[in-house]
């Protein structure tokens, strides 16, 4: 499925223990912002959910297609999950999660990239 | 990051070429709700977008995380993008998106499973 007939398909994720995550929207909100803005992604729209007791969704529906964030606080763990048709953003990804996680304390760190 | 202090995220996507495929809000929502129902997840919320000229992305947050279902009716490609803490999807995933399908006409498929 290599073609020019077919639209080529990123998909990066990365899964990040923190010390002490928070629970709030405008954690996820902020960091949401900051990987989009960084890899110069565009909104069309957007989608929240909190669990209970704990535990954040948000989904950006991009141009390019979506980003999605979970959170786990009881983990302290947090999954962002990317797909994108924008080529660059494979290369720039961990380089803008790394800047926008910069002000808290990151314990454990993996990305993965596939495309499909 | 495989301790038992960290959730099982697996994520399976599929890319579909179908003859023919439509652009329909009706298409997507039938197709997201025969393989959620398939799977036997939960939606908690959806969202979807019409891009123009032609496209469209639906994606429900999930208790079990999130499904994402993009078109490319311009190259008659379906992409189907299911982040899961549910471990039973990724065997039951092909057969139900099959099952999703079979009114279709399936020109070319590919789906991949991963575990982060």
């Amino acid at each position: 499925m290599t073609t020019q007939s077919t639209p080529t398909i990123n998909h990066i994720s990365a899964i990040v223990k923190l010390d002490n995550l928070s629970n709030s929207l405008d954690f996820v909100e902020n960091l949401g912002k900051t990987v989009i803005n960084g890899l110069e992604l565009t909104v069309v729209k957007r989608i929240d959910h909190k669990f209970e007791p704990v535990g954040r969704t948000l989904v950006y529906i991009l141009s390019e297609s979506h980003l999605a964030i979970h959170t786990w606080p009881e983990f302290s763990i947090l999954h962002i999950d990317l797909v994108s048709c924008k080529n660059t953003t494979v290369f720039d990804f961990d380089k803008v999660l790394a800047s926008a996680l910069k002000e808290l304390k990151v314990i454990d760190y993996k990305s993965e990239f596939h495309r499909i």
